[in-house]
């Protein structure tokens, strides 16, 4: 695989390529994202219909928008949604009028604290128009009539999202989930999608132990959409992880299952640990990404989300100021080799069972001092193995022999596999 | 209601107006006292036969005193019964007899390090006559002879205690239990009569949640009896609070069931906290006062403590200084705030069981997000049904859910409340 | 029994007299050593063939040797055995050679960082030969000839263990075990084996609880052919002490059981903390000495270690600087006084049921007040009967009485005896 400075600048190029679509829960902006991610990894393209009952919920109209803005008598365009996707209130119904200041103001979305931004504002489930724009334009608006035009539908469709599976040794999957909703917004949530992406890559250099499945999907209807279509398929998730603001300046924050001790939680808050990355590990909240579905009470899946400034956690957070140069190679990167890190551990840890439990093994009896003999390593991987019997009770997993003994996971690891070649555990 | 410091002055004349009276385990001055309190609180007082078995014990006999003194050889009166009911060892068998100081001088009980104060002391079930004085008296005793007299009965007759009921909608119940044994001691425990006295008043504004019982009993023997008498109302007694020393001007202290973890010891730790009091939480020992009775192993109710100073805390403890001075009428609407919200808490916990868990509810379809815009905790409210939804899976109750979320319980309660209306929950 | 002075001086006579013996995993040194341990305490005395198949290890031959030594050309013996057994390698095979020094270094142990000591060094299971000697020895050996001779024999014959038993009032055992296979070393182990034998005379004195099975084994082999040969016993071996490193100048160092709350566990940390000596309690590893066979995950007995200064913690450690100057009678003494308070504790630890769990009963009615009246610590023997009646629900035993109150443990045993003999209390 490439080196990380490359992967992180081949990742910000797919961010690059994707942050100007205008995206929304439905529409042609998200198909067109699916179809470059497509290019880098094969993706399963699903349209749910209009309508159609997900859970609690109804799939709604799919929205779709040409052309927006605002233009003054003299026909210039004072806001244009030709400028950014996000000059548009998300899933605006159609408007074509003309009317004075006072009675477009209402429609008008700004942030007064930070005049030059716009803000990112939507009406799913509530028909509305409206424009985004900067508190410094609508000052510089003077009073009088403004020609107002949206050109969107909103009609019958479908809501599209997408999978993608690396296929491992076990039917048991790992989900990653990154919502794929937002527009010109490239820390939330494209950032999360190009790690996402490279994640699968990176992945399927080898056969691992879990299937991993990532969905790419809009928030909360994406996801409800996605468990109402999987009720079968959703006992088989062991794991999971919901991936968002992935390129930020910030430190990396791992936000723990409603379990609050699934093994994601636990693999999560050891890797980042042992890394000595600047973190932080929260407990989990029902507000937030897609967690919040996947670990509503009825699922309750292991499933964590890692970002690096969490939700809301940053003055950028929904406003253009989240654009390109809020993200970083280097940050996406950094997130990238975390959730590596991460899975290499989890689809290494298991429970095994030692089949000679009744004092010690005679381990040299079997080679394996001598065997390890000529490695520097040698006193740690007798002590992993030592621990490894001592753990192997079907109670304890690697992980918790890595913690325990103080010693890197990977050793634990390889003690295990010497062991269970040896035929002295099993699984 | 009246206005906390209106109450406090009114708790403080009911102190002033029970004070006086002499009581103990069994006997007139405990009638007297339920009399008064009877004024204020409809009262059903039991009379328990003298011989009667109650769990270990057997009920005494009545003890009654119509006078008691010692008097020089002039007839002056050195000690005076009728100057304070302290003076006599409580349960005193009858003496009147003349007799030198040295005699009598083993029957005297002081605090030479508090000359001026009397003690205040028993003798319960071994019989026995004796004085309580300041040690000041004593030594201003010369030598010679004294006339020594208690007019006192020991006979068989009852045990009287008294219950009040504040109706709830369930028959579950809370009990709230003071002693009202000890003679003129006012923290100890007519300020925890008084509080218990308004609190019953308080609560019966509007029906509670739980059926509330008040035991106004003498300690120790009077909660046995009550116990033995109450075999099988005791399992529906989910929680309790032993009430004494309510009016002190010490901190409040809770002392934790033995369970250590019952509802009532969430509640309480939870409301001296978020009510940032300056406060103390105890762990459960098996001496105090009659939660060592509820708490015994057999029994073990969800029933704690709440005092100001603790049992035997303040050297003004079971001492002629425990008096009117002590206790404050700003001490007791403190201590009887606590109890309310206390109870406010406790009775709208509840686990709720969420009636769509798989996914979110779509809240904004059932009108609780609009329902809920114009007010100005909108936002808090919101969470809070995400947190209620989340936690209602029979394993949290509200409690838990303001603790985790951070909210104040009444917002949690109240998004209870909304979701419960809408159908999403039910308990 | 002797005090204190004379009992740790009695250990370090003890200490002396097997300190310079010749002991391995087989072989007549450890006959010599049980021979003389058996001066003091009668021992069983085990001899297992070798051959003799034990859990996942077999017997190995049996090693004596009779003399060994390097000359140079002179014939002057520059290592001699006869100076210290430990400048053989354990289990070293035969040899009789002339060879010049660069073919001899291979065969040549020394610790150059501590140039003056000498190490201990064994090749139980590979066949092979050697000398353990000082750096500065070696520097000072001239290159040219030496004459190398172990006059060693490596033959069947048998391992040897014993046992001491002081009968108790169950058959439930605790064992106490140290090893013996190891030569001149004076803390690792013949101060631990001083201290077991003086151990099980003072619990002769009178008839203990618990039977005591002491152990005297060699390590690793010794422990695994002991558990293969009393597969029935080892059910009831409820408690257990390695005992090793017992008489060097660090603080003691309690090693918890695998379990980690095995009551021997708690019984050494409450003791430690009480006693106020500087100590340090740590984590079960699975290193270090036989608790490494006691709690592999087969048998996980509740089996903790004692040490001072715990294994390979010190440099001192598998050197000839562990000597008889290393160890002190005081040291021995402290350790063995600590063993008696440990086991003072675990002996008359117990869970009791409270047979008058509904209320109080009424302890005066039963002499429980009077019957203590005239004792000094009349207060807190009557808080440790409302303790233990608060806490006798078959659920928590006396230690945890003991912690929880804050009270003696002494006391609380005490008061227990006091409600057993009222009849309010059983096992």
């Amino acid at each position: 695989m490439a080196p990380v400075t490359t992967q992180g600048e081949e990742m910000y190029a797919l961010v690059e390529r994707l942050y100007p679509l205008c995206r929304s829960i439905t529409g042609d902006g998200v198909r067109a994202t699916l179809d470059i991610v497509g290019e880098y990894i094969p993706l399963d393209v699903h349209e749910v219909p209009t309508g159609t009952q997900v859970l609690d919920w109804t799939v709604p109209q799919e929205w779709n928008i040409r052309d927006a803005y605002i233009a003054d008598t003299a026909g210039n365009r004072v806001v244009d949604f030709a400028a950014s996707s996000l000059h548009v209130l998300g899933y605006s119904v159609p408007v074509a009028a003309t009317m004075p200041l006072s009675e477009l103001r209402p429609h008008l979305h700004t942030l007064p604290d930070r005049p030059s931004w716009v803000p990112y504002r939507t009406s799913y489930y509530k028909p509305e128009w409206g424009f985004c724009l900067a508190q410094d334009t609508l000052d510089a608006m003077p009073d009088g009539e403004y020609e107002v035009r949206i050109d969107s539908t909103l009609a019958d469709g479908h809501l599209t999202y997408a999978e993608h599976v690396v296929p491992g040794q076990v039917a048991d999957e790992v989900i990653v989930s990154c919502h794929v909703c937002h527009p010109a917004l490239a820390n939330d949530n494209m950032a999360g999608v190009a790690v996402a992406t490279f994640l699968a890559r990176a992945l399927a250099e080898e056969t691992p132990y879990y299937t991993y499945r990532f969905i790419f999907a809009p928030g909360t209807i994406g996801a409800i959409t996605w468990l109402a279509r999987n009720a079968e398929r959703v006992d088989r998730v062991k794991h999971g992880l919901v991936l968002a603001c992935a390129g930020d300046p910030g430190q990396l924050t791992y936000k723990r299952s409603r379990r609050g001790d699934a093994e994601i939680d636990r693999v999560l808050q050891y890797v980042l640990t042992v890394s000595e990355r600047p973190h932080q590990v929260n407990e989990f909240t029902p507000y937030g990404y897609d967690e919040r579905q996947y670990c509503s009470p009825g699922f309750n899946l292991g499933v964590g989300s890692l970002t690096r400034t969490p939700y809301a956690g940053y003055p950028e957070y929904h406003t253009s100021a989240d654009n390109l140069d809020f993200v970083s190679p280097e940050a996406m990167a950094d997130t990238l080799a975390v959730c590596r890190e991460a899975f290499a551990v989890l689809d290494r840890n298991r429970q095994y069972v030692n089949l000679s439990p009744y004092g010690e093994p005679q381990l040299g009896r079997r080679g394996l001092y001598d065997a390890l003999g000529g490695r520097s390593d040698t006193k740690q991987a007798q002590m992993a193995m030592l621990w490894v019997l001592s753990l192997s009770d079907g109670e304890h997993d690697l992980l918790e022999v890595a913690e325990r003994s103080g010693l890197p996971f990977d050793t634990v690891a390889g003690a295990a596999d010497a062991l269970h070649e040896a035929g002295l555990v099993k699984t």
